[in-house]
């Protein structure tokens, strides 16, 4: 079958590799319909995910039909349509018992990083029954691969960790991807202002098309005086990290106001600077996630009654032997506009 | 009347000065009956808070007879025993209706700050009404002088803030006097394990006798090691940082648990490294918070129930006309054993 | 100035009455620019409510202008434009330091009640400080009628009592005018799908203007079933109930899903048959709550940025001397088409 | 093997029944340690329960010995020593992913009902990754048997759901056996007053040593007068319904405090009266609740942490071939004082 491969910083191609074998009772083999690529899968490329060895195939995103299933699975069948979640959950352990998908002390994010991946036409999924989600009768799979990561993410690590309210002022500093995914979902919940907040105007147009109450480019160093100046001075209830730099930490920190939260959605990769001689009488919480995808089946509710369309956040679409063009699409989003990428299998 | 007063970093002095006026129909007159020093107080004498000036009264705990109340006070009345609380609150601004008082518009920590405090034989409560409570008939006073700050204190920002669970795993960074004031009430919670990490022995030996299941003497430098060995590798559920300085918040960042709480108390006076580049994916919160004293009421309840008992917290008293000595007492805690000095006015 | 007098049941009259003076220094006395009639209004006008004795000016919701305040306020001034919450709270006592404000120990609902109310020239209200709210600068007074009793209750008793959530389904029963309160705020959280259910069809198409996904005329007498048959069998998350006789309550133990809510705004007078032999498994809750209007800061942030428009609820005005004529109108709803009526002073 | 068989109302026999064989690849067979009888046994003894035919092994209680396990098992291995939950639980569907085992669509309480239980020598556990639970290392097998079923039940139903507090004030109506499991656990979380009320003094004795606070027997019919008069005349906070007839229900309604909660735990049989007419307006909350047993693990560590001591419960023991003698003293409540008692297989 067709892969894409990563063979170490810097590497990668486009492969034929065998199809992958069943391991464990609880593994399902799916036939990848629809991929994608994530910002995670640039870090990889970059060199920066020790776990990720040469020889792994990429991607942790995709919807599919079930092939053939272990013995112990009895929530999906073969021929089943199914919504990979990037998350692998035994859910039975500790971590998993809790909601804590993540921390799955033999899953967590291991797909396309320390097992195969689905940018590939098969994958193996391992802890299949609590980890794939049969996709409903008449959903669009397009808008189901937003499912896979990237709005969970939005949604768990930004929108509810921050715990946006009606009413309330949102800041969200990153404007591409995984920005957009929070201002999607953030308006589950009614806010008053969402502000965007990043360097690239193209980011900043598309999100006020996506619901945006007010935009600020913050290439004019001036950002948190003029969400001071949108809030009455106090700053904002939710400062939503998108972006992973301390730069962009740092803004965050200036950005909240008295009882505010600081959610952290970006992959840091150094220290950043908390200013706790100001901060630790303002009442405030910082919160950090890697997505769990335990509201995966919330979202999916969300996008079947039509208060979401996550489609919106595909601008292009590629076959898969065409992977390599739309990784370089992908890598370049400020000239090609990117958000996010279909990859045909 | 006599009054303990600052005039500038390194001094201060017992003075006579003259009994405080009303300025506002919602002030209260109070007698002083019994006060106490807070660490906040060192700080104001070595100069670090801007907010208070020099020539004044010190003080913000303490409780004592009401003498007089303005024409908007309807909650107590001249004769009544009141126990006062740290954070004065207006109860109708926008931060108090939410139950942040410790932000009032109008109000906050101003006590002994701001405004004159309670280290004197009189004072002007702001806000009386809902900055003032009840003494019930049977009370102890002394007790109830622990319920102005420092129970608050702990509960709120370390306990409460922390999430302590029946079961979970709790560490203390620091044994005097807020953390044991967090270990105290952390035990409304029945956690499995309260672990309390100090530099101190003998404050160590005191949080053993206040119901500390485990101490760790962190001068050894490996506490974090010490942590994970006594919950499997884990680490903690909440980590209560009760110093203020990078140091102890370092250790917290090192000993908290996925999905675990950092909840800061510690007054801290420089910037921290917060390892984002380890904890963004650790499911993790970090909390600050100036003490609101919302649960007032609850605690309350507490006391009289017996569920507690703050007069633990007690090892020195002494009269007002020797607050000097008091004061030295305090600072000295290392070598007198002091966690709460009492002074009777 | 005029006043609409209730005199018994049955009984009311627009008369002259002397203009209220203050009685305590925490009062204001506001001029009445706008009220409406309640449901509530028409209960103590069949003699329901025992605590209203004959001679009481009724009315519990409005807007005005501050015409002067005791000495003990200063949250508003003379001049200010006031929007007047029908739940009277002093802020002091146990009950509004936790947020229930219905149950304020010398408040609650006593406005048009216990002591003269809105459906006058003027009306002197009690603890001004906290229970009046300013209103912002460009806002639609008849907007902010409805933010005095009608949208809170529908916000507090039904939608967040009943926490409707993302994707959720809820089924509200009883279309009119509480019905339709619950109906616009519940959409501030994207439920999957909102269920009015009442025997007026004309209110029900109201409803599916005002967003409701799914409508039932319950004169049918299955409406259970089609709830069954459009939630795949479970029942509801949330049902709200709206109406408050023993039929509608019944409806709402047979819609409920498994892990569901009743939330209960309805104002009963005979106690209802609860089905716990079917329901003790069932791990559901069922709600009650008087109105305690906490929420009025967070909705008037939601009609500042259009979150929502509460002039939907409005199809009829008055000026005060015709109120006779509105207290028709609203009465005979079913066959004006009534939801509330805006009465000019 | 032997084993206690349902036979139809009031029949029951000790058998010799063939070892239980695997179904589904999720199972395991457990050779039964110590079981125990439940409340609900009776009942299906009665004839009450519908869903339990004869021939039924019963018995949802116990620990043992992990005898096999099918292909599909991955979190136990046979020789393993474990709990077992009165809660087969999938993991998988959507009722399990909430935490609402209680309601797993092919589990919830089958064990001894729908399938045969825990009264024998072996049982067969379905979905045994989430239905079974090791036990560690030094824990008292004895002691676990309560966590099969009383003390979640206790817990979950009774003091979670009715969100007992520090400093709170809770009524347990009925002592025994569920209303002490509730006692237990709900001090937990250090409430202010415990007041347990019945009808046999004896067990009202019991109560007191296991930590109630105060007592009422409810025979002569002023149990509510009583706890009015405990506090301050406004009921408590906390009704925990530990009976299951209307009369016990009813108390509870008069019992709270506005704000308040009754957390049902009792199984009715019959309908039971609701004073909307009354409580409409009480903010209040009623809950209902199958044991989820989800709480299992944080059970087990404050088992391991001696926060409680489950052991308190047991009354009696017995030998599985005098299983009929522990019916017939379970039954006796009354007369023999029996709490729990141990079936030793």
């Amino acid at each position: 079958m067709k892969a894409l491969v990563y063979h170490g910083a810097g590497k990668k191609a486009l492969e034929d590799r065998a199809q992958p074998d069943h391991r464990a009772p609880g593994d399902a083999i799916v036939k990848i319909t629809k991929t994608t690529i994530c910002g995670t899968d640039l870090h990889i490329l970059r060199g920066d995910v020790a776990t990720c060895a040469p020889g792994r195939i990429l991607g942790h995103e995709g919807v599919g039909v079930v092939d053939s299933v272990g013995a112990g699975v009895t929530a999906v069948r073969p021929g089943d349509r199914v919504l990979i979640s990037c998350i692998s959950a035994c859910g039975k352990c500790e971590y998993c018992r809790r909601g804590m998908y993540s921390h799955c002390t033999t899953g967590g994010w291991i797909l396309g990083n320390a097992i195969d991946g689905t940018q590939a036409e098969y994958v193996r999924i391992p802890h299949a029954d609590t980890s794939l989600y049969p996709i409903p009768a008449q959903a669009d799979e397009e808008a189901l691969v937003m499912l896979s990561d990237i709005l969970p993410t939005g949604f768990e690590c930004g929108v509810l960790n921050g715990k946006v309210e009606p009413g309330a002022t949102v800041a969200i500093v990153g404007a591409g991807p995984i920005g957009p995914a929070a201002l999607l979902t953030a308006q589950f919940y009614s806010p008053a202002e969402i502000i965007m907040i990043d360097l690239d105007d193209h980011r900043l147009d598309v999100a006020q098309r996506f619901g945006a109450t007010q935009t600020i480019n913050s290439k004019h160093g001036n950002a948190a005086e003029n969400v001071k100046a949108l809030t009455a001075g106090r700053g904002v209830d939710t400062a939503i990290e998108a972006v992973g730099v301390p730069a962009t930490f740092l803004l965050c920190e200036d950005l909240v106001a008295p009882g505010g939260i600081i959610a952290n959605i970006g992959v840091h990769g150094t220290k950043v600077d908390l200013h706790l001689e100001r901060l630790w009488c303002q009442n405030i919480a910082i919160t950090t996630r890697l997505v769990d995808t335990v509201t995966t089946p919330m979202l999916l509710k969300t996008v079947q009654s039509k208060k979401i369309d996550p489609k919106r956040l595909i601008t292009h679409r590629f076959r898969l032997d065409k992977i390599l063009d739309a990784y370089e699409t992908f890598e370049h989003a400020a000239s090609t506009g990117a958000l996010k990428v279909i990859i045909e299998a």
